[in-house]
């Protein structure tokens, strides 16, 4: 679909009711938080921001405490407040774990996190990241209208083309850094036509920067001078986002990318299937841990990867190289060196000479990537923590949605 | 067989008969040379040196011009007076071609090369590398009755395990630097000694070195020693002289060692064959060069070679990967670069994003490395002189008989 802003906002945009509904669940329970706990609430989000998209009906309220409540009673209070809330609105909720545990939860068909934070005014103050995020929010606020509703399409683009998201799974753009990007570039279009530029280590700083960063992308947080917002940026999202947004640029369409995985002809397929109930951020950096283990493995016996996906339950391999003949070189030692190669004559058969080492051929530990792909499997040692136990099992089959 | 240095001595020593039988033939030729010709002749090589295996029926027989006659005249004269003895002891010769043109041909059973050179005392007044030939034979009759037969063992030994010939073929020890072994170390035993403990570099020398060398062995020759007399040997017929002393020193055997070749299971195999008249010193090179040539082009294509090998009329590849999958990926530009990404996604659909490089997949333009060595084959570029020209066919099975 040809880009045209007017027409995209009025299919990415809540409407007035939708807003409202949200507000009204919000101010309900800030009033409850108010009178039962004598505490300040407060939403956080795109909802407040004014940059949320259509059917998303996450509430962020931040319950802030004074700068010299402990820790442990913030906690406590913190779950306590939550669960109450959840109680007297009849939700269901359950316990979250970010820096510190947090109660998430649905009322009125909305996605409720209660999330305890202390009331800082300078970054200097904060005690954890949470604090962080109302100084976020208000830096934000300074949008205008018209570039909220740029911050909602840069959100709606950055979906189409699978770059958004700064959790572990996706290792793309934030909410956050949409807004920023929209601040300092002034408007969607200036985003993309700028961002069609960028160079490695692209660096964007509001005021100040109290810090050197070395990742792809660099912006720095406005309110927090010494953070790289945009360290959850992967090489690979960065350079994606560089490239639709030059190809926007040239034929304004505003399309989903299709991501569809398809094995190319001759390769051999084997695909790693964990079952696992982690939490999507803990799972993602896992798979890929593991991936570069057996990938490394591999490749020192012989075999050559085509391609390696991390997908939603696992991890596929398509081979270039995937079975290999009986017999290998083993390399000895050099012919100088006398007493090591008595002891390497003395432990092999058939010696041969090759340059100025002698060398044997030994039989390969694995003839194919499957049967070296099964010994990694039966202990584990490389894989990410919680694959170690996790059940395994192997299948030769494509997969469609995949990441990285 | 267990060494026994008088057994061995009966079995390679030739007879008086056959060395007078030799004698004989050389010093007629010299009388008729000297009395046609007015030149002084002299019997050069292993023959007169005292160091000839049995069978060795090779006279090499040097005719002396003054240092004042020039190249011209004597590159004539050799000629005529080679064609003249053939013609008066009704051999049959040809022309062949060293540093300069020479007569061969046989005799009596015998194989015999006239040779012109400059009659030269010093190493200072040689013009052409034959010139040195005489100095060599001098310096080598030192050896006293016990070392020649320890050198002709010492040839024995080297023939047995293949090291030895200074040929483009063997690319092994000559005749000479047997010799010079057996004169620097004193006996059989004690070259292969000290050959055991030999390091990389080895420096050999006898009064003094006017030249520094990097070659495996250096063995400073001690009529010209600004020449190492050891540059042909090879690394690989240096490391298995090595080799071989050290086994001989455990086992004592003094036996031929097989070089036979197999092929390994599951690998594939591609024999080139070349249908020429080249001499050997001139096709060897050239057989190397090739090979070379299309190693490492397959492997630019992403085959893998197990062993390459060179035989007499040809040259032999074994394939760890011989077959690849249809698609490759295809690098282009870092995504950083505009320009050059344009150009890029202009010529290849299917853009993918790899890291920061934009790529593609290609069909690859070998899927097997036959398809690859028959493209080479079509124009030859990269391949030997007179292998370009040359009649080629390829064949898919072993070969006996490899050298290198």
């Amino acid at each position: 679909m040809i880009y045209d802003r007017e027409k995209i906002l009025k299919q990415i945009k809540p409407s007035k009711e939708e807003i409202e509904k949200g507000f009204r669940l919000y101010k309900k329970i800030r009033e409850f938080i108010r009178k039962k706990f004598n505490l300040e609430a407060e939403l956080q989000g795109s909802f407040i921001k004014g940059t949320s998209l259509k059917g998303d009906k996450d509430l962020d309220i931040f319950v802030f405490f004074p700068l010299d409540v402990s820790k442990e009673i913030l906690k406590k209070m913190g779950l306590e407040i939550g669960k109450k809330v959840f109680e007297e609105f009849k939700g269901e909720y359950e316990i979250k774990y970010a820096e510190h545990p947090y109660v998430n939860g649905k009322i009125e068909n909305h996605d409720l996190d209660i999330v305890p934070c202390y009331k800082i005014d300078k970054i200097e103050d904060m005690k954890s990241s949470v604090d962080r995020t109302p100084l976020h929010t208000k830096f934000v606020k300074r949008m205008t209208e018209f570039q909220k509703d740029d911050a909602r399409i840069l959100k709606k683009f950055m979906k189409l083309i699978n770059v958004y998201g700064s959790e572990f799974k996706v290792m793309g753009f934030s909410g956050y850094l949409c807004e920023l990007l929209i601040l300092y570039y002034g408007s969607f279009e200036n985003v993309l036509k700028n961002a069609s530029e960028w160079k490695l280590n692209q660096k964007i700083i509001f005021e100040k920067m109290e810090k050197e960063f070395s990742d792809p992308l660099i912006i720095i947080d406005p309110v927090d001078p010494a953070r790289n917002a945009a360290s959850c940026v992967s090489l690979q999202k960065f350079s994606e986002f560089i490239y639709y947004s030059r190809k926007f640029l040239k034929d304004k369409k505003f399309d989903r990318i299709k991501i569809e995985y398809r094995k190319s002809e001759g390769t051999e397929l084997i695909v790693l299937n964990f079952k696992t109930d982690l939490m999507e951020d803990l799972l993602f950096p896992q798979l890929r841990k593991t991936r570069d283990f057996i990938k490394d493995y591999l490749e020192k016996n012989g075999f050559r990867i085509y391609r390696s996906k991390i997908f939603n339950s696992g991890i596929l391999f398509e081979f270039e190289v995937f079975k290999l003949p009986k017999m290998k070189i083993h390399e000895g030692p050099f012919i100088y060196d006398g007493e090591n190669c008595e002891n390497f004559i003395k432990k092999h058969k058939n010696i041969v000479i090759i340059g100025d080492r002698i060398c044997t051929e030994i039989e390969r530990k694995f003839k194919t990537a499957e049967e070296c792909i099964d010994f990694l499997i039966e202990d584990r040692e490389g894989f990410g923590k919680d694959l170690k136990k996790a059940r395994c099992f192997i299948t030769k089959e494509g997969i469609k949605e995949v990441y990285d």
